[in-house]
């Protein structure tokens, strides 16, 4: 689909400059100068040639449709420059020039106008306000950035044109090469759902890497990653998460669940890999670009030096890889083939002398082992040291068959070695904490791409009574879905509530308490108090006639003197909880990625220890009980100290079905409930309390 | 003290070889022809000449005494000649041969008859099995390092000396001087308690930075590692700390303290800085080498670039940094000099054509700024972009008065300005996340810098009433000491414990039981005894002379039974703890570091949670707060979730106290209040439980 952008024949440069210096000239240059073998039409009204190239006024003049037309021309030149260009026959546009959406009301307007002309004429537009885009294949540099990398098999699309450079200079300092390379500017058109699927299918690129402040459409781009990293390791940067902050929110769940949780949860969901940091991102990518996935996280480490052996063990431990216990067969195969003083366990210590057959012994010797899933060899610059020949030496050696990585660690002294691994497809870092970072990311990668398949559970429910009474809320102008009504919709969706009625008068709720068995609770009815304890509408363990008869009276009086305009139905009377742990379930509806389930222990597990996990809806079984598993506190549901388990596969099954519910129900916003009571195995969770809050019932 | 080895007029090599590629020619050559000014002696008796010096066979025929004599010799070799320099005046011994301790027992035999003769001769050892050591301030290359740095600021002290070779590497790599640098080696003698009194005192050393695998014994350290970063940062990275794990504990708070704990809480004490990678070691002490220290966390971030800004904002919230709020002042100005398109929000974006003019109009106006403390200067190579120019412009402008970092992204584009850079005392890092990190190990030290002094409050307690308990269970050989002596022990340092007696018979029992009043609680009292509720040993909430007579009775009976040869001592006849909030106080001796204090809320907190803190003794009030503030889940002791907040300080003042016990007390091993009942402010907090161990009182 993006063929006519990424893979030009013809490539058309509107606003073409004589003036070395001027984005017009720049573009044109690189375009002649990297070697680009498609036709170029340099267009300027007033100059017959530029850089030696026939010069025409316009597409129209030059008579022939292009693939991709290039605009470089001032903001408000461009809306005349790309309808000319389509209907000329262009097939893609790029427009560089800024001056749109992000100078204001004006420019959004502007770059509006002509994204709706690329829309009806079918031509995908990039940009505008973006450096351009790069394709190493067809020795294409279609962009204003000065260097032109060697082909490699990362492929870039940034949200930062700036980065984008630095990226490229980056590269080319590394000796590293790159597939594509895409700016992508103000999104008006493509982004980045568009360039994971181009990236997916190309058969250039092995790693997908990106820079992305926003993201588009969660639903769109969940699937385009989902694909593209089905078929290869997609590593994404995702800044301004902090600064996002936490949005206001009326549910716990809401509050508890900011924009970094969504996108952590949606990336884990789908399998992107996220970098921390810009040098994350780039080693990731390198580590992907050039070495097969492990197997599994058993780390072997291999060293000329003690200290940074320790390092990476350390850093391994830290991420939680295993450094390998060494099968005896590899120690006796070492010990025959190393110099006694060598250190034949984990880490494989090679001596400060070793010379480059000593790494091959070692470095076979561990892709042989059994019970070693990847290695890091690391090097350090001494007296008998030989980096470049090492570095070919181990290259030469590898079987392809586990990840390698290597840290040749200092300056001067290894910088050839370090381009000879590059070129031998060695990954290399300058540190070995760096190296063993990038293990993980393969680890956890390899992890997600076996994972089980998804299969989300359908359990019967009463769909139909939820949809009854959320259309009766609506109808109202209710959006808070209260405790009762709440209640009523988890039944419906198969959750154990207690017995209970409402009451409408003293005598009901007496009536009410003696058929249910005391001891009861009793909570006002109304969907318009939201904090009905503050109100005192509340009250527990009531346990005779007289007490429930008193409390009806008196809940009465107060709510009507502190709520005086909110409608009562009554009073909930309800049977007592029974004991049990409490767990909190909620979900709330993030605006890019939809319903994401939280779960916690109840009280202060979560509000002190914010020790939460998030999952996006739907969740399947394994999936639930993961998500529980990752919360630190879930080892007391499972029976800590000493105590009694709950039965956590019902919890992990209230979470699916709650999942259900609020897929079901894209009406619904937030939910809590909380807490569920959990008891020990056999014994339905019961919700004690429960709140919902939902969309398209707001007060007119 | 070091002067002879630091800074010597002469220096011997023993073994010093024509051969290049040995050592012995090595350390010679780099003597000679990196400059050193003073005298040099090689020793070979088969030689009369080696690279033009006179040789001569040994110091003696030499003839006169030399400052420095450097061995390297081979390990069987060296005894000989360590004894021949000291005879011969030599005032400093630096042994670079391996072969000692590293290779077990022989070898540390052979170690310890060198360093008793430079103990016996009063000469300073370094080493065995070391590079030598570097000092540029002399021209001095006494080691077989190949690269000679340039003079600068930082001096390192190494356990590692392949690292040594990478750090030379890589400063060389980078332009970065280094003033000082040692291999340790063996550390049969001088190690970094040593090298941390020497850096200290040297004034060409501005950051010391330190790789150490194990530490010189706990108190030194920690006194020199104070002294020395009273007076310049030390940065220190600390490996194997994962490996360490946790020590076999029969108390709580020692199976919760591993050796890195202790680390932690010695280095925060003493205000060294800990790096927690290679990486992080040397980009803060290139920070600490070049720029003032912050007076606050307050960043301002300057760019040319939105994406990488935004990285640097994320960077510092992460890492507690604060974004500034720029003065309206400072955005008047930069409104009135920079074009109308740059954000003269914080991050500053001076736009992708920044020239070096904008660079400095954005650091003046960030360092004029008062809300401002610390600044990032982050550039991307972009088409207008002159690197090198900005760094010196940027250079040019800085007052010395705020710490100033750049990050200059790319890679061969900006080469040349980040040499400029680093000659400019302009700390450079590749992205902007380990600049941000560089900033925030500046705050961290600047913070630690400006404590409050420490004055460590004393109580008045009964000391000799503890030591006569001591004395007794030493006596006995009971290690353990059991509920009752530890109360007895913590209520002659003023804890409150709950009213109660020894019962020997159950008419005692009746009789304790009604004089302290219904419900009382019984415990059988025997030091032999570790797990009294596990023996039945433990029931609580007696509430009639019925029950405390039966209880008596079925207690004696059963742990007869249980343990038939535990002395019993009878049943602690104890008033009911009230109720209240339960937290953890404890203490285990860190063999390296000494009484480590351990804070806790009781139960799932410290056993699920781990949210645990750990304070070395002594502790001051101050500090006391700090540690019980560090825990996430103090926020519970002071009132979260609309609880009654309860009375902090009193467990504060319970820390000093239990502080003040084991400081007094080195026989005191391990010590567990567990748990401490905590009241509303007034309310004295009572000891539930406690247990204690003590040295030198194993059985025979």
């Amino acid at each position: 689909m993006l063929n006519a952008l990424l893979h030009p024949e013809s490539v058309a440069v509107v606003g073409a400059s004589r003036n070395p210096g001027k984005v017009g000239h720049e573009v044109l240059a690189n375009l002649l100068h990297c070697g680009f073998g498609g036709t170029i039409v340099p267009l300027n009204p007033a100059a017959r040639d530029v850089l030696g190239l026939p010069c025409y006024p316009s597409l129209k003049a030059y008579g022939k449709p292009v693939d991709l037309s290039i605009v470089v021309l001032p903001a408000p030149a461009v809306k005349r420059a790309v309808q000319d260009s389509v209907e000329a026959g262009a097939k893609a546009i790029c427009v560089i020039s800024a001056g749109f959406r992000e100078t204001g009301a004006e420019g959004l307007a502007l770059e509006e106008e002509i994204l709706q002309i690329c829309r009806v004429a079918g031509a995908p537009l990039l940009g505008p306000n973006c450096l351009g885009l790069l394709n190493t294949q067809h020795n294409l540099n279609a962009s204003f950035a000065r260097r032109m990398p060697t082909p490699g098999r990362i492929s870039v699309m940034s949200q930062s044109g700036a980065l984008c450079t630095a990226i490229l200079d980056w590269a080319a300092g590394r000796h590293l090469g790159l597939a594509k390379l895409v700016s992508m500017g103000n999104k008006a058109d493509l982004n980045e759902i568009d360039f994971l699927a181009a990236f997916a299918a190309d058969e250039e690129t092995r790693v997908i890497v990106g820079y992305l402040e926003s993201i588009g459409p969660g639903k769109e781009f969940m699937a385009a990653a989902e694909a593209a990293a089905t078929v290869k390791p997609v590593v994404i940067l995702k800044a301004g998460t902090t600064a996002a902050g936490v949005r206001a929110a009326a549910s716990h769940t809401g509050s508890m669940a900011g924009a970094d949780e969504a996108y952590g949860a949606a990336f884990r969901r789908v399998g992107i890999i996220r970098a921390e940091s810009f040098n994350a991102l780039m080693d990731y990518a390198t580590a992907f670009a050039m070495q097969p996935l492990p197997k599994g996280n058993r780390l072997a480490i291999i060293t000329n030096a003690g200290g940074p052996g320790i390092m990476a063990a350390d850093a391994a431990q830290q991420a939680g890889l295993e450094v390998a216990t060494l099968q005896g067969s590899t120690a006796t195969a070492l010990r025959e083939k190393l110099p006694a003083a060598a250190s034949v366990g984990n880490p494989i210590d090679v001596l400060g002398d070793a010379n480059p057959d000593r790494y091959v012994t070692a470095v076979n010797a561990a892709q042989e082992d059994e019970s070693v899933d990847a290695i890091v060899v690391i090097l350090t610059p001494q007296a008998m040291t030989e980096p470049a020949a090492t570095a070919r030496a181990i290259a030469g050696c590898l079987r392809g068959t586990k990840p390698v990585v290597a840290s040749f660690m200092g300056g001067e002294d290894v910088m050839p070695a370090r381009e000879e691994l590059v070129a031998l497809n060695l990954p290399d870092y300058g540190a070995p904490e760096p190296a063993v970072a990038a293990l993980k990311a393969m680890c956890d990668y390899a992890a997600w791409r076996s994972r089980p398949p998804r299969i989300v559970t359908r359990f019967p429910v009463n769909r139909r009574r939820v949809e009854r009474i959320l259309a009766k809320h609506v109808r109202l102008g209710h959006p808070h879905v209260g405790e009762l009504h709440s209640k009523e919709i988890l039944r419906a969706y198969n959750f154990t509530v207690p017995a209970g009625r409402l009451a409408v008068t003293a005598e009901d709720a007496v009536d009410i308490a003696i058929k249910i068995e005391f001891p009861v609770a009793m909570k006002i009815v109304s969907d318009e108090i939201l904090h009905k304890s503050d109100l005192g509408g509340v009250k527990l363990n009531l346990a005779t006639p007289e007490a429930v008869r008193d409390t009806f009276d008196l809940m009465m009086l107060r709510i009507r003197r502190l709520a005086p305009d909110a409608h009562l139905e009554g009073a909930y009377v309800e049977k007592m909880c029974p004991a049990g742990r409490e767990v909190i379930l909620g979900m709330t509806r993030d605006p890019q990625f939809g319903p994401m389930l939280m779960f916690g222990l109840g009280g202060i597990f979560v509000e002190i220890m914010k020790d939460v996990a998030f999952h996006l809806a739907p969740i399947t079984a394994v999936e639930a009980l993961q998500m529980l598993r990752s919360t630190r506190s879930c080892a007391l549901l499972e029976g800590a100290r000493g105590q009694a388990g709950v039965d956590i596969t019902a919890v992990a099954s209230a979470l699916q079905r709650l999942s259900q519910l609020v897929t079901d129900f894209p009406r619904i916003l937030e939910l809590d409930i909380n807490p569920l009571i959990v008891g020990p195995a056999g014994v339905e969770p019961v919700v004690a309390d429960a709140r919902i809050t939902i969309s398209g019932a707001a007060r007119p």
